[in-house]
């Protein structure tokens, strides 16, 4: 692992790091935010291990976006806690991109998903990556309680924390989403991406749906905050929130639903709300 | 003036907004915020006018910098300060660049002085710009109140707002800089710059450098705040504050200068101590 850039930032420090992806067989970069770190913190006996919140960012974004646009160091600072920002897709050269550069499919479109499909199968398993690769060797290399982890994202991103909450719910203590994908396997983004990288049998979809998954579990106790600008130009044909709504009330789920009055898609919406999102994971984080 | 994009942001709006700047003689954009207004706030008698900072952003960087990335909307909407980013620079087709392309001349490059050389003079002339035609249009298109004025930038743009306060100070109430380029007449960066934009009679150069400003004048008491951090790569060679801090000593001007332990150049550091710096502001615009 190479550290490709370091800044302090509200009294810690911001990182940027390569490493190579077994999951991913490619060269990957991700962010992580250190917030002023106790004097015992560290990688010895005794040391204090702090609680974690990974982001997962949307379509066309990088491991940059987050922890340059959110904000949201000032209040991890404050909190004492750790943020990792993932890549969102596979990279560099010989991994598959959409002949036609799309941003929806492709590079920086990963979807959080394990492609099945020629020729993405060979790289595109970000699901595995998040789930599993990213938190262990998080874990190996910074003061991270394992215990204490939470997940957040926006947009594509929102769609991953929700499905990787869904099927991992002991490895969370909570889950929030601005502006989710809520239901791709019924949208025009999701049903793109999931053509090309799970194939056309829909069943091999809903592993990867936050709805269908809400629809099957039996229950769901993490804290679970869905955040929602009514002015977002995706919301009625992308993003469906009113499908996972339904699903969860349906099964006894309940979610902390909090619809924004005027606000869009962008990262000045993430940043006017991301302080109630890091009190909500800090909350269930310290439980 | 047309704008180009709106986002609600902390409870206000983040605007881009373009303009035909007769000064630069190019179509120009700006971004403003404005925080959540009082009922009674607008363009007719009896409205409330707001103060507002208008900042001003380093080498290579456009309008969006510092909307994006300094998290300052969050103070401001609470404050109740207009933001107000230029551009570095003219743009567009006709407006000359340096050949090869450099970071640190021509586009993105303008360092908020009038050119008075060819192929420069047609359009670069952002002083007149950031210090006339622009607070003039915000005026006469937002409800700032024009007797409350302060401003602020960074690295080239910090230079800027120096320059441009020392030159004005009947115009604006308190003055800042994040590691800004304090004695550009000196320095690698201001010494090409100013041979280009200005020629090679360096007694052009005195009305545009900060120190040799602060070394001239008789009496300055605006607030000044210069911020630094002492990681910053570019410290020695390019920004040398103490040239001014020594300028100012030796003609009795105080300076409130706040050297940061660890913090580089990045918008990382800016976004730790922008609060900082709009309460410096805020309490100068409401004194």
């Amino acid at each position: 692992m190479k550290q490709i850039a370091e800044s302090a930032c509200f009294g810690g420090r911001q990182y940027r790091f390569e490493h190579h992806s077994i999951t991913l067989a490619c060269l990957m970069r991700f962010s992580i935010y250190l917030p002023p770190l106790p004097t015992e913190t560290g990688q010895g006996p005794g040391m204090t291990r702090l609680p974690v919140l990974y982001w997962l960012s949307g379509l066309s974004c990088t491991d940059e976006n987050f922890i340059q646009k959110a904000g949201a160091q000032r209040l991890a600072a404050e909190l004492g806690m750790i943020l990792v920002a993932p890549d969102t897709s596979p990279r560099g050269e010989g991994v598959a991109d959409d002949p036609g550069q799309a941003y929806d499919l492709g590079l920086g479109a990963g979807f959080y998903i394990n492609a099945s499909e020629t020729p993405w199968a060979a790289n595109y398993r970000m699901f595995d990556y998040v789930a599993e690769e990213l938190p262990a060797l998080v874990c190996r290399h910074f003061p991270v309680d394992p215990e204490r982890q939470s997940v957040s994202g926006h947009s594509m991103g929102g769609h991953g924390a929700l499905v990787l909450a869904l099927r991992k719910p002991a490895c969370f203590r909570s889950v929030s989403a601005f502006a989710p994908i809520c239901a791709p396997a019924s949208c025009p983004w999701g049903r793109k991406a999931f053509t090309a990288y799970l194939g056309t049998d829909e069943s091999a979809w809903q592993q990867y749906d936050a709805t269908r998954l809400m629809s099957g579990i039996s229950e769901f106790t993490l804290p679970l905050l869905i955040d929602q600008g009514d002015a977002d130009p995706f919301l009625q044909e992308q993003l469906q929130p009113e499908l996972l709504l339904a699903a969860a009330r349906q099964n006894g789920v309940s979610i902390d639903y909090r619809l924004r009055p005027g606000y869009d898609h962008s990262y000045f919406y993430i940043a006017s709300f991301i302080a109630e999102h890091l009190q909500f994971h800090f909350a269930a984080l310290t439980a």
